[in-house]
């Protein structure tokens, strides 16, 4: 099945609004097995838009539209495409009574021209809509089907999930199961490690890459949803044994939902300590809902004085070793346990840039801990990327990772550990300096 | 003059990467007067090409590709356009020599396939690559224009503000002079008031809107820099006359660019002291390079013991009107301030949800206050969004804006001062309680 993509709106046109609408929908109907041959974006002109879609029409199985369905006298979409699709619209009740009430609830009155947003197809059917007031519309004219969605992200995927991706498979009579593993490297060296099983026909297995981690979604087109899933445990199973604890969790937003997770099954509370990041990763943490089950304390050190104040680093430990040293980062995180009263507690330091550099410490110098009661775990790592966002991304990504894996009982690979015991003893802080003097290669790929 | 934007790759139609190109160039384009009629995203599929250009020519003045200048067998753009706009490519040897120097600096060689990217256009022009391995091109044919680029956006930014942005300049012979304000508020309401002035020829002004912000654009074409400037002066002139102080900047990456550059200015200091934002507003003021002069203590404390301990609010305090409360907030300030023993300090307390939420706080209940030596200024808002994530933004904004304010001496609006030396009386804070009780309505706008 052939698909084309059409975006309809002029904000889209002079570069108003990023248009996230067909990436979004481009990957799920990859999912589906759907070709998308050409995305497309056009303003509110009927002209246009109607020599557009018998054109698209001629060349493939199923148009789907975005935006247009405006209450605006240049909302012109619906109307373009029906007379397309052989179809006219007519006035739905049910549909006005929604749009008045929606408007009435919010204190407003709806207008004449809203009542453009209640006609709904003669022959098509009408896609309700959750989230908002226009409803979206199905066209069918020998086998050649028209969708149009809102062109509100938030409404257009809401009526997708719910509505539209439902019908396409039912048309095509195929049932979909998807797993999603999430790991923590970069996509190159993912997609070297495991290249032969991206091209595997059913399940498929898509990268899609994001800062210092990625993810392999899988898809199972099976008759039955058991079936789907055991293809899909049996793909994903290939895959863990290429990258065994680089994948560090299924189907969840992010790492800090998994961390947050981990932390409360095993009823573990955690403190930050942070320098160069200056408060990202307690930012990340606290951006899971419910993460003040194990998140009470953050300490945004950014400071020497800070250091020394709020989590007990001996000035003349950071006067010997430099701020950004194996001997700080450890105090910090030991320091930041203790001070919180946390099980377990992350710290990290480090030169952002873009100045603060030489040849020592070059930017993208991070050092990191990640302590419990016995023990901080110190990594030594260069982040080259001469980018202070990236470099404070990718650290907070690395110092999360280390949390997880101690949290986990996973080993600490690239690490020194420093006990909590000689934390202030000159000799054990020396060889940790040393032990850490040289960055760790890239972790796993 | 009309254009169209091709995008080119297989990538892009399965969803694989966002497609942030076509939104610049857009933007870009609207600024030079050009108007973008249709933007698409095709395959690399040379027929199906070959056809597309072919149509889009007639229909525009020029067309701008991004994409498919790889070394790969797939890439043919080059050489389809070319064929569309009469020309033929040639072998360059002084970009061979670049691609070879690149490859050797990287350790790597050259492949036959690279010599691809090293030809360029016998009638029309090459456009350097200063960022990658393959140039640009630019075909002319009867006054119709086609510009190929990179598809990697900071390769083809580069490329299109460097060479091909004056390029089509000289072309339309005019220069263009930029100013963007930066504007606190949501931009419906900026638009109604503005309204009319977003709708002048020369200079013309655009609106963007992200969370909780506004910028307008101002562009000016005219004969010279000087007289370009002067029209941009005098449009900007109209805009403050409306705007007044909600415009805190002009042409500067974000907000907190602009508190960190006046806090150094000024030479004050700021402490922060976060609940509900759980790091967010430290985050943002350290992701200004040389944050370190003006910030370094940041205190999350997303427990109420953490309050206790770090910041000394009072657990009574807490206790009598709970942890998200105009006291609580306003101690938080104080005490923030007092153990950074900073200039000045901002703190946060609120219901970000999805849950915690109740009839007397609901979701988006945010209490803020920014203190200096002598006072807390407190503001009690609803941020109406049920969304974790948009409540978080949003509380961050506000506290950046109200140390803005006080650290530039400008009224503090809907907030209610509470004096450092009453902080800990009940009767004072009893009367901040009462006088903070009902949210203020939106600012501003």
């Amino acid at each position: 099945m052939i698909a084309e993509l059409i975006s309809v709106g002029t904000e889209l046109l002079l570069g108003n609004i990023l248009n996230t609408n067909a990436q979004y929908l481009s990957r799920e109907l990859a999912e589906l097995g759907i070709t998308v041959q050409r995305q497309s974006t056009i303003g509110d002109n009927p002209a246009r838009l109607a020599e557009w879609v018998q054109s698209a029409k001629s060349r493939c199985d199923i148009l789907i539209f975005t935006g247009g369905l405006g209450p605006t006298a240049d909302d012109l979409t619906k109307e373009t495409v029906a007379a397309c699709y052989g179809d006219t619209l007519q006035f739905d009740p049910e549909e006005w009574a929604k749009i008045t009430g929606f408007f009435a609830r919010t204190g407003r009155a709806a207008t004449p021209n809203n009542r453009k947003q209640a006609m709904v197809p003669v022959n098509g059917r009408k896609i309700p809509n959750s989230c908002g007031t226009a409803p979206g519309v199905w066209f069918e004219q020998n086998g050649k089907i028209a969708v149009l969605m809102p062109g509100v992200p938030h409404e257009m995927k809401t009526m997708w999930s719910k509505t539209v991706r439902p019908w396409l498979m039912q048309h095509s009579n195929c049932t979909l199961v998807s797993t999603t593993l999430h790991i923590l490297g970069g996509e190159s060296a993912i997609e070297n490690a495991v290249g032969p099983l991206l091209e595997a026909e059913n399940p498929t297995a898509a990268i899609y890459c994001k800062t210092g981690e990625c993810e392999i979604r899988i898809t199972a087109r099976a008759a039955t949803v058991e079936e789907g899933e055991e293809m899909c445990r049996t793909s994903a199973a290939k895959f863990y044994e290429i990258l065994g604890d680089a994948i560090y969790d299924e189907n969840v937003p992010s790492l800090e939902h998994t961390l947050v997770q981990l932390l409360n099954e095993k009823q573990l509370t955690l403190a930050t300590a942070e320098s160069c990041t200056g408060g990202l990763i307690a930012q990340r943490i606290t951006a899971v809902p419910g993460a003040s089950a194990v998140f009470g304390y953050g300490f945004v050190t950014y400071w020497e004085a800070a250091k020394a104040k709020l989590v007990g680093v001996d000035p003349a430990v950071i006067a010997q070793y430099n701020v950004v040293s194996a001997p700080v980062v450890a105090q910090m995180a030991l320091g930041a346990r203790a001070a919180a009263d946390a099980d377990l507690a992350v710290a990290v330091t480090g030169i952002a840039g873009p100045t603060g550099g030489d040849e020592q410490r070059p930017v993208g110098t991070v050092y990191l801990a990640a302590a419990d009661r016995s023990n901080a775990y110190v990594m030594h790592i260069n982040i080259s990327r001469n980018n202070r966002e990236v470099v404070r991304q990718r650290a907070a990504g690395y110092a999360l990772e280390m949390v997880w894996r101690l949290a986990k009982g996973l080993p600490l690979n690239g690490c020194t550990a420093l006990s909590a015991a000689q934390a202030a003893e000159p000799a054990a802080l020396q060889a940790l300096a040393e032990a850490c003097a040289v960055p760790v290669a890239a972790r796993r790929f």
